[in-house]
């Protein structure tokens, strides 16, 4: 292998990072790669526990290379997360910011979603320690990225999940309503159901009504559908996930009708290779960013390549649904 | 490969196999036991559609080794199963027995659990057509065997299920309460609590107490876990799992507690080594078990050799919990 | 759910489909969307089995929306893949332009790799049946898009078996060589490599040598690097695998040294939740692209948008490595 | 929870544990129970790492119950592995000894196969420092207990594959000659391959000819099937697996033929649910044994209870194959 050199000018001497908010498999190899690519261009690093909480706390470790070794392919994160409530007020901001000082801490490295990005952006305003976003979270609903750390895992997980409820659904001719994860988001709800051959999906994204979902049953049976998923986003509007199983055995008393509720499986397990293989590429280039100057902003991949986003867009703007994907659905199902 | 001589004294000319009650993985690895078993040996098979019912309603078709290709990695059953309501009447049993007697059937091969069992005993006493029971529930809770079909895989689902929790629930230092299967049965809430680990395991055949469950929370705590899953039975009768975490966190304030029902994703999927061996070693016996003579039994795997039990012992008696293991279990949680 | 309304000019009235060459999982979905895209908007769908041998012998067969039930989850195809000798000869394609008007067919959809299509261009020169392509192949060398189909799925299963190799090269402080697919395209053992922390990648896009190879072995000894694992593309130009091994051994007499080659493993499975949308996306959008007067044309996925492209230019050039993505494995392995 | 009183005479004042031989998954969920038990006894506990090597090395430390939290589901082991030289003479077995005397160490737990087993032995006899062996292996060819640790989830792995080869086979009427492990035991061989209805297995334990696989390749071909899968334990006496395949050629010329050998595959992953509750009862009965005051045993599960074996019964003795599944597989291949 050749060797790469150093780059020259490198006015970051010490950085650290963490991981906040809701935690997505793929963080690990993003910390891995924050602290590799740190150390690999003689760059301190530090390891922040639970979040803000623990920059505040100075619950703050020296990082080197084999601190993260065996951790690519684990889920969750060895650092551990937290909202930090202490975190939103000026007091706790500027504890965290004696923390940095007494560290020599040039610069922190964010790995997390859009409430964590608003916590570094204001700190950045009032003490100028330079932040940099990673964007992890399963929901895939930040703008400035393609897609998110943890998002593909989190689809496989609903997937595999939606298959083995097939196959009961299946064998006895029922109706599931399954809720996947996504909070105002119907990423995982739309990708999942498409990959699952759900007859339905709804999300937050279009207006759903009742007596559409009711015209799709009919449909279904008239084409001789036996057994039926509806996926269901856990931000859908049309109501809660029991309730619309309720209005639907009103509708058709004859439907054998079960309710699953996904839930934290869809966080956890072993990062898919594209999760591993973005997070890898995101934590190396928070910390190239921070080399070439780069300040408040978030990283992200966009058709393969490295981008840098203003953080205050990544934080207000949205990726948005793909409308077409919704009508494929539509067609793909019956 | 040495050929095998067909039995001599083969009265059984022509069988039928259906799956009844709640699907289990491995049902269609002992389908196509039974049938391929039944073709070798000159015997016809028949396959019923969807339990009783489609006895009652002569849903039946012929199945030849090919009918039976590509099934044994595949969740839920081909043949798809029902509750029959109609089968727990006279009349229906009795148009099911003009079925039988309309295709000259002899024999039926009932795949399913106790509830299954028992429209199998009861149609053979009113009718003479001969019966044999394979025990396939993610339960094991049947009597005469050492496991029962699909158990094996249920365990793996829950567990990795589990495992993923695991992730999100050390990442945050959280408690989940985690529902599982098993209807009366502490089977896959004891063992999938052992696999991962739990910090505690609720289960019907034990007699436990909040007090108790407070008090392990508490040694948890002394012995520094950071993080806690707690697995439940759904046939547990301190409560339904969303009051003991009501409970929990009523007593234990600070705690940022989780529920999670894993529900049906624990019935499909593809199954496990075991279970399709089981299932392959549990048709092949019925088949033979009838050509013997065996009526009015249950085939079953007890020290991996093939053991018949009346059906009757088999519906009345259970499987129990092995009570060492829960000492086990508490020992191993901290 | 809103209805679409068809599309009014379309000329197309029949339409064929085949699977060819090495197969890929996701075939199928991709099939499911042809299928079941055609039928919605009132287009005779006909399914050809084994690839170009199925068109010239008539091994064709008309297809419903439920000729394609519960396929999308499954590996392989269920039309049967095939390279077909007898297409590259005149009088082949003579017998298969004949099948074609017997059946009344306007347009071929070919899902298989740039050797299917070349079949598929020359065909469409000779006879004016139309056609278009749908990339399916693990080895993602198919310019034109994004990703081709199968690739994210073979990505997986190459990482969970190097995951599976890690585990006992770490407990015996091992050096293990896998040698993953890919024909003359490095992108699986690239992006499997960075995903499994692999020490060192030797793709056929880099003039790799042994004095590189070593050189990187010798600072993973100074770094503390207890095991290894060196990933090579089945296209290596250095040398085959088992020569590398013992070449390395010959270096380092006192390394344990082992060779894994994953092979067909790698084509099969049940396929990842990306590549379901990305096949159910592609074959709707052939239909569509064939709907719309499109003709030798590939359709693919870039910017997750619907591509075509010249299907002569999706046959000779390739898609690129990231160069990038090298610098950075190099980066993240110690 | 009720509490377990600790039990009254123990002699046992201090253990170490050592994982040893081949690696097999479910070796760490062994090493916590048996950590864990101790520690609930008030047993010293110590870890020692690379086998008998860190044995004599003196590369030892003392572990608490935290020592081995989230490692159940890791595969691999965290002590490590080896077959040690040393020990096998008698100045490293004296090096050994004497380390035991510096610790106070009053027994050792072994982790691992027969040979590992051996030097136990050999080394009570020496020095009079009581042992206990836990059988891990995914070779299941030990006597005393009816499966190793790290069988089932080999069998699993295995099959996994097989099945992701069955869909390319199948998808092209191929023929697939795959080689799994077990050393000596058709085990894996055995019961992998009816899981994955292969057409043949080979394994050492019967005498297989050229004649009788040409013979059942011929049946196939009779009976319709258009792909098959045959299943050769690694060490099967008949040739090797590409001196099968090039016979298999020669007498079927059109054949289709690939070969796969598994490999280390098989030897890592997170352990199945029966493996990891299957390791913790014997890590646990380990402990129990000893503080009965076994010693030169083996620990084993035989029909769900613990049972001592001694350990030269388990080093001479094997499992046995059940020749009735042989019969089985026979059957349900066609």
């Amino acid at each position: 292998m050749k060797k790469i050199k150093n780059m020259s000018e490198n006015n970051i001497k010490s950085i650290a990072v963490l991981t906040s908010g809701g935690d997505a498999p793929g963080m690990n190899a993003a910390l891995r790669a924050v602290v590799r690519t740190a150390n690999h261009f003689n760059i301190d690093c530090y390891g922040i526990r639970e979040g803000y909480n623990g920059l505040i706390a100075g619950d703050v470790t020296k990082m080197g290379p084999r601190s993260v070794k065996n951790i690519i392919n684990q889920g969750g994160t060895i650092l551990k997360s937290a909202r930090s409530k202490e975190f939103m007020t000026p007091e706790g901001r500027k504890k965290a910011y004696e923390q940095c000082q007494k560290l020599g801490i040039d610069a922190i490295v964010c790995i997390g979603g859009d409430g964590s990005f608003t916590g570094a952006k204001v700190f950045n305003e009032e003490f100028g320690i330079k932040v940099i976003g990673v964007p992890g979270t399963i929901d895939n609903d930040i703008f400035g990225t393609d897609k998110t750390i943890g998002y593909d895992t989190a689809l496989n997980t609903a997937m595999d999940s939606i298959d083995k409820i097939r196959d009961t659904a299946t064998s006895h001719n029922r109706v599931f309503f399954v809720e996947v994860m996504g909070r105002d988001a119907g990423f995982i709800a739309l990708n999942s159901g498409i990959a699952t051959g759900a007859l339905d999906i709804l999300i937050p994204e279009r207006r759903d009504s009742l007596d559409d979902l009711f015209e799709t049953f009919e449909t279904a049976e008239k084409v001789g559908k036996s057994s039926s998923i509806v996926v269901v986003a856990e931000g859908e509007e049309l109501g809660n996930i029991y309730d619309l199983a309720k209005a639907t055995k009103e509708k058709f008393p004859n439907y054998d009708i079960r309710v699953t509720i996904l839930g934290h499986i869809q966080r956890g397990g072993s990062p898919s290779c594209a999760d591993r293989v973005l997070a890898s590429h995101l934590g190396y280039g928070a910390v190239i960013g921070l080399m070439e100057g780069k300040n408040k902003v978030m990283v992200g991949m966009q058709s393969n390549k490295i981008v840098y986003t203003p953080i205050e867009e990544a934080i207000k703007k949205h990726n948005e649904i793909d409308k077409d994907l919704l009508k494929i659905a539509e067609i793909l199902a019956m």
